[in-house]
């Protein structure tokens, strides 16, 4: 099933061009985090989906401008920080996850479709970063690669943008704006191999990165094995799985897009407004 | 006022030895972060709190060993790495926030009073941090310094807890129990001065360190002002402030206890039950 959450909080199950409004049956009450978030905090679960009735609900048109991120403020979310061989050579580096471990992003730097990335400086580069999502379904503590993928609610496809200034990652990647989700999340009853997803990342009409998730350094399942060492994993929270080759750029009044085949494409656009010179930054001198 | 949450996701009033509870009061449906976390994202205040008649409310005894960390999970949990001259000095830094960012430790390592430190690694040294916790009661986004107060809920003691390996920040200070904080939160109107404030860290009876907030490098106002800046701060979030000298090892079986003279005394126990080699992490090799 593929869930998206509107902006005024609702969740639906998207059927092509057609969506379901689920907020009603599932009984959710959203709250900061939006209503997949509820949905997942109370024991949701895929099988709980896959019993309800959808044609016995009715059908709308898909708007794709109502569509929010499917979750608006995950508990976490956890990155990746090199992760695709190819990304690696291209960013000179020999280390990996292992020597390097996760990194944590804001969760108050999620956007949903159609929404802007906002550069916080005039004067330093800001980069797209097309990756793969995880979304948790299950509580995750220590858990094993060969039981990791029974804990995953999902995927979607995530833009992990990122400023290449010299702070601490959590911060040249929690700008707001900074993690676009979405347009959905597809359950993992329908992704039989997560590490076989062909993932395109555009800027304007030019294809910027263009990898199979084949290619993971950590593939998904071992991702979450590490993670869940170091962290406790909730439901809802979120895994950027890192991003390949192509990493580049972007521009005010560009539109940045990622696509991840039968995971759906999430398109945002690129401002300056309100961006500052680095040297501005707030701080004693 | 001083605001305790109990292992049985109530709300507390701390009254010198007795407790009044106000979860009923206050109407508080807690979730996953707790009822501290439930009022604060509903919009409750500093006012609505003292508008309460504490007298009609019946008080009990308080005993120590209800109290859990009085928000269990909050939207995000920042650090700030280098905040102080003397820890500058110890570790031979020259950089400063404006240089390093702040950090992100996971939702998940918090830990309240009586509760112990897992030692993740048996061969990895890892770091007691004592500092002065703020939490967020108001939205904070872009806050000049002279408005960043007005932000504030209230400040309570918590430990910045690390494990000295080459990872990422967020992986070394995020592992479950790296973040005790408690014993309760102080409301703002209870503390006229955030930057002067006489901090002391022990690890069982060695004064470890002894500091006072007049020394902050980035002081509150400050630190509110820069992270507002890079991600807006919800209700219930929570900034580490930075640790002064005095970091150092922690064992199995010592007790590490944060003391801020007028917000109370956090105590924790550390246990290496569970850990393992640093070599054998997770991950392929």
């Amino acid at each position: 099933m593929r869930l998206a959450s509107t902006h005024d909080a609702r969740l639906h199950a998207v059927l092509g061009d057609r969506s379901v409004d689920l907020t009603d049956a599932l009984g959710l009450r959203p709250g900061p985090g939006g209503p997949l978030l509820a949905f997942l905090e109370h024991g949701g679960s895929i099988a709980e989906l896959q019993a309800l009735d959808l044609d016995a609900w009715p059908s709308q048109p898909l708007d794709p401008r109502r569509l929010a991120a499917p979750i608006a403020r995950p508990g976490k979310v956890v990155g990746a920080p090199v992760n695709y061989r190819d990304h690696q050579v291209e960013m000179h580096e020999q280390r990996t996850i292992a020597d390097y471990g996760v990194f944590l992003k804001a969760s108050s730097s999620v956007i949903g479709p159609g929404e802007h990335i906002r550069l916080p400086y005039r004067d330093v580069r800001t980069d797209h970063e097309g990756e793969l999502g995880v979304v948790i379904g299950r509580t995750a503590r220590c858990v094993p690669p060969e039981h990791a993928l029974d804990h995953v609610f999902g995927y979607t496809p995530v833009l992990d943008v990122t400023v290449r200034s010299g702070e601490d990652r959590s911060t040249r990647k929690s700008f707001d704006t900074f993690t676009p989700l979405g347009p959905w999340v597809t359950t993992a009853d329908e992704v039989p191999d997560p590490g076989a997803l062909e993932l395109r990342c555009w800027v304007d009409d030019e294809l910027r990165q263009h990898a199979s998730t084949a290619d993971l350094l950590y593939d998904v399942a071992e991702l979450i094995a590490y993670t869940s060492h170091v962290m406790t994993l909730h439901p809802g929270d979120v895994i950027a799985t890192g991003t390949p080759a192509g990493v580049g750029p972007i521009a005010a009044g560009q539109r940045v897009a990622v696509e991840i085949a039968g995971l759906g494409r999430l398109e945002v656009g690129v401002t300056d407004e309100g961006a500052i010179a680095y040297a501005d930054r707030p701080g004693p001198r």
